[in-house]
């Protein structure tokens, strides 16, 4: 199983006036591939701060993806960032300044030209119908903030990653978790493989809490999952899923 | 000025089942109050990774708040983290416990005690018509993951946190990001104190780019926003907020 860190780059979230929708649909659509997420950080646009993050990210996941700050303004320095964690300069890449001559129909200013340059030794990979690639230095893959373009180029390049997905189950129940967090602890005592999680409600849905069972090997799951309703106390289950 | 980092703990949200909407608001309510947040951290429910960005971020940061992680069941395990960053033991607390007795009227069970156990030297604040109060270590404050006991929670402490606010102005031009950067880094270089943000849309909205001028200083402010407007390209400006 592979894992995965992801850096979302950006003043404008951590000031509270953009809510972060990135890392929502990242680790949603790496879980459905196969790959565990083990951190998220959202961090300022503050080069030696993102260097920092690229470089204790990558060493420590599979693949690290970062969103943001890499459009054409004073506040777009996350491939500074980059090229700064792996000790590496920004060059002018010609097919990439090419490129947004040739989608601009003109020649591109000193701030668009910006947009061509990146981290020495990195990879450009084609994203569909967009005009710009996506940058991959290393393990990092580098995504542009704006969720319709993040998502675009995350779609082009995916199948990388795909490994044995998860299976999940959930189990809605109408009674609190207090009452039944004995019950859980001993069905993860015997089912010590699956991953158990347990979520009291947030708002005003028809449950109490709803409870998810996951794991890789499917047979395995659906004894824990057996063992687990059989537990419960008589009347407290509203659905499984 | 004042800094804060902000922890989620949740395999939850990491696994992409839920969407974290706690950061967001803490983000923007901190700024409101003249707090910086400097980093948003999305952590695993593991002991050893929530007490090393615990120890980590309360070191940084002048305030710490920890979203999630806190209730009865297995995985409820940030206590522990926090309690482990600071080199102390999570130990009973009789008030805790008689409240929870009051509470439900019995006594309570094993795991509802577990939310009774908190680190050694904590210190309680009573969260308004809440029955738990907030619990706060040095200087994390341990909130709950559920966003409405958290909103609750954080509005009952957040008096402490209130210094000298920042104002904020918005102007929305019809224009893209690449055509004003220049006019956008030569203002920044005039006016250095001034927060400047560029945020291209993300979807269907009326404008292009939304540019946010900031300062604690309204006067400073003003003065960097006339110069901005001047600036402009001619009929680029939709409104200004």
């Amino acid at each position: 199983m592979s894992s995965a860190g992801i850096i979302i780059v950006g003043n404008e979230i951590l000031s509270g006036k953009v809510a972060d929708t990135n890392s929502h649909y990242l680790c949603k659509e790496l879980r459905a591939l196969g790959v565990d997420v083990e951190r998220v950080a959202v961090i300022p646009d503050v080069i030696d701060t993102i260097a920092a993050e690229v470089r204790s990210q990558s060493a420590a996941f599979d693949h690290v993806f970062t969103s943001g700050g890499v459009g054409p303004t004073h506040d777009d320095v996350t491939l500074d960032g980059v090229a700064k964690a792996f000790g590496v300069d920004l060059v002018l890449n010609e097919a990439l300044a090419a490129r947004i001559e040739r989608a601009q129909g003109s020649r591109p200013n000193e701030s668009q030209l910006k947009m061509a340059k990146i981290p020495a030794g990195a990879m450009l990979v084609d994203a569909g119908d967009l005009w710009l690639p996506v940058v991959i230095v290393k393990n990092v893959h580098v995504f542009p903030g704006i969720p319709g373009l993040l998502q675009k180029k995350f779609e082009s390049v995916k199948e990388r990653f795909r490994g044995i997905p998860f299976k999940l189950r959930r189990v809605y129940l109408s009674r609190r978790e207090s009452e039944i967090a004995e019950v859980l602890n001993r069905v993860l005592a015997e089912f010590p493989e699956v991953l158990m999680g347990s979520y009291p409600r947030t708002g005003r849905e028809d449950f109490f809490v709803m409870v998810t069972l996951e794991s890789r090997d499917d047979a395995y799951l659906q004894r824990s999952l057996d063992v687990l309703l059989e537990r419960l106390p008589e009347g407290s289950i509203q659905r499984v899923e």
